[in-house]
């Protein structure tokens, strides 16, 4: 077969990471840009993983026994000023709507950055009694906070999400169940993207504006920097108190509730693409991929490997496996280069001569690896290697991120860390301003509380440390 | 077992429909009032209803091709200017966003009505050869229409819908696209909803704001008035032009292409209820009812009782059946009022004395009759049980717009069939003033063509009728 040139470029990863992720999101149309500035579009193959995601995830929620609802885009402003730090987190943040129906309002409505506020409105008329708790709710919506610097998935004006929002009656459960979430996630990102992540409670500068506690799980991307791919928020009694959430205990007195909340969005794609991706673009994890195999027919026009081909779509098609036949008119070669750089897990040669020999080819997308494979129980064979392929992922993933956390004892060592592309851990001291001298001298942020209440000595002062904290620049 | 008073009570739905709603999609929690004047929200009960429906109907869409995207909910007015039809139409209806991020834009953007215009403008940027078409996209996604007057699922200012948006290279094809999808949504409303509807072109007057030609699919609710149910719009080459849609086709000439759109939204639960309903509350249809069976107890701390339930609820879980076990602390009676008002399409009583006879009682929520049924195998007599019941619901209410469906040959005529509750039959000359007319004498509006090129004469004006249309007063 003769060598041939593919027509789609992408930046070297190594060298410049950026442009390759531009090219990446671009050229295998996960997305495209929208017209007005810091909107995205999901293209199909985009949103398709999406929709593999919000599946996976959903079937967890639904196992815990939480409801989905959809409550309204748009929110008083008023609301918005009820909790205090709420307010001062995401005013600067929020899309306003001042006129409608060709009129000016009466008071002007937000677009949802997040809806603990409404939410909380309408739970404070739900619930009445301690008989009604807990209340666990999801929905599954667009939100909007208008950013200055936006990239594709990582940080739009609008993006898709979805957020639980939970009440009990009681601190600890409602702690409990933060933690729980925390739990689901980390579950889901090893499983389903093949992601190993850092989980762990945040700073209170890095917290969620109006939390008690805020927990994140942070994964590594191919460049070493952090990216954190979704949080779970121990509220206390702050958004109870503000929205009037009560409920008649049984003990007959009349209590505030505890409120927790918990998100992942589209950021997600982000992170699958920059965990996984290589030279040669995506590497999806076969859980998420919108196609787990794809079947490039080799001399397709010879006797037999048409209908061998669509045959064996078939048969796989039936074992569940997510598969596409590529009977396209553009050579095998470019189409092996094309279905790489979208990122298929599997992809399938057949040809007279495999035929022949009653097998096929298959080529491994995460190691570029080739074997034989029987054509009968084919099927077996490549929804068996789908699950090796995503153990393979999140192994290699972890080891990585395994290999790239270090310790530094001091800011010197920290900076060299993180220049190195490494998350970096760090005893602290607790403080702000030491928080702040990092980001300063280093332009890292304390990620998650690797262990709290520990022996060693803050990286930046020098004096006993209140945690080990992982440190990492961050997108 | 002692009688005993609900607590809860829904207005007559004979004397007092309109209340007879309000109680019904308050009281069985489908839907609530949100706190921003013309919003709803959706709560678990009404959107599981509404996930079923977007299954039913995503698994039609993605057997015929059609990709799921998403695209942004922000619009910058000036698209909306670009169609003149289209901007008359929708702009007083939009809300409008001018402020953003703490300062004020640009330029304003309006949320989305609906997408022509903006999934016009990147079709006009991915489309540039034949070869790239048919293009056939859909977004599951809200939209927002400020209205005046509002009711929960009919008319709210923010609804969630799907909206599909094609493209074709010719006329004849988007026609045939247009046409097609109208036979899905009849089928879907048929199989799924057990709703019949009357499909048919809509008049100038009645058709979407920038279509050439819009057909619609209309139900006849429980007091013989209508619903529009769902759309299907030939939109010509007026977007394609708008948002410069073209395509080198192959004999090499630029050409516009031509564009479809097609939508139903949660008015469709609307529907359901007041297709459905009868004096005890909801009555849902199997295949989108949250709850497909459930199981009430009797004398439950009988011996065997609560474990049989149990075990029953198992196997029609295994089933597939969507099921309840009702094991809460109220009477057997006050769980048969909730659930019918509910409208769980099936309840299954099992006592002591059905135990010892190895048997269940079945009572239908459509018929409200009763049967007694075997345990062994129960699981199935209740998977047949739920298609007769769709098969029931289906002919009842086709039956009844049948039956409620008459001819008038006279403007008093048709006043008096409008007000009797019926969909009325009439030719109709074709001009705007005779279609007023009726508007004002009889408060109808013309739902469909029944039929085109008809022999009949006008029913206001006496000249020859170019059409037979269907009049009712509407939703």
């Amino acid at each position: 077969m003769a060598k041939e040139t593919y027509v789609e470029q992408i930046a070297d990863i190594e060298t410049d990471f950026p442009q390759w992720y531009t090219d990446v999101v671009l050229k295998t149309k996960l997305v495209d840009y929208g017209p007005v500035k810091g909107t995205m579009v999901i293209r199909p193959y985009g949103y398709a993983i999406w929709e593999n995601i919000r599946r996976e995830l959903d079937a967890r929620f639904q196992a815990l026994g939480i409801q989905n609802a959809y409550f309204p885009l748009l929110i008083p402003m008023s609301f918005m000023t009820k909790e205090a730090e709420h307010v001062e987190g995401f005013a600067p943040e929020v899309a306003v709507v001042t006129h409608a129906g060709g009129e000016k309002l009466a008071e002007p409505l937000c677009i949802r950055p997040t809806s603990e506020t409404i939410i909380g409105s309408m739970y404070s008329k739900w619930i009445q009694s301690y008989r009604d708790l807990p209340v666990r709710m999801n929905q599954w919506a667009n939100v909007m906070r208008w950013e200055k610097t936006t990239r594709p998935f990582l940080r739009t004006s609008e993006f898709l999400w979805q957020e639980g929002h939970t009440v009990h009656a009681t601190a600890e459960e409602a702690m409990r169940a933060t933690l729980q979430m925390m739990d689901v996630y980390e579950e889901f990102a090893k499983t389903c993207l093949a992601m190993p992540v850092l989980t762990g409670r945040k700073t209170e500068k890095e917290k969620f504006a109006g939390a008690e506690a805020t927990f994140g799980m942070e994964a590594m991307m191919h460049d070493g920097k952090s990216l954190q791919a979704g949080t779970t928020h121990y509220l206390g009694q702050n958004f109870a108190k503000a929205f009037d959430i009560k409920f008649l205990d049984s003990d007959g007195v009349q209590k505030y509730g505890y409120t927790t909340s918990f998100g992942v969005s589209t950021r997600l794609i982000g992170a699958i693409i920059m965990t996984h991706g290589d030279a040669r673009g995506l590497v999806l994890p076969p859980v998420v991929a919108p196609v787990q195999a794809v079947i490039v027919p080799i001399a397709a026009k010879k006797e037999g490997v048409a209908e061998a081909c669509r045959a064996l779509k078939e048969r796989l098609a039936a074992r569940g496996v997510r598969v596409v036949l590529d009977d396209s008119e553009n050579s095998p070669g470019w189409k092996f280069n094309e279905w790489e750089m979208k990122g298929v897990p599997v992809r399938i040669e057949l040809g007279p001569r495999d035929l022949q020999a009653g097998k096929c080819l298959l080529a491994r997308r995460d190691t570029l690896e080739k074997s034989e494979c029987a054509l009968d129980g084919a099927e077996d064979a490549v929804a068996s290697l789908l699950d090796e392929i995503s153990r393979t992922m999140y192994e290699r993933a972890a080891a990585r991120m395994d290999r790239r956390t270090v310790t530094a004892d001091s800011l010197d060592a920290l900076l060299k860390g993180v220049e190195g592309g490494n998350f970096v851990r760090a005893g602290w001291c607790g403080c702000r301003a030491c928080e702040d001298k990092v980001k300063e001298f280093a332009q890292a942020t304390a990620r998650v509380f690797e262990r709290e209440n520990t022996a060693e000595t803050c990286v930046v002062c020098g004096k006993a440390a209140t945690a080990t904290v992982i440190f990492a620049r961050a997108y």
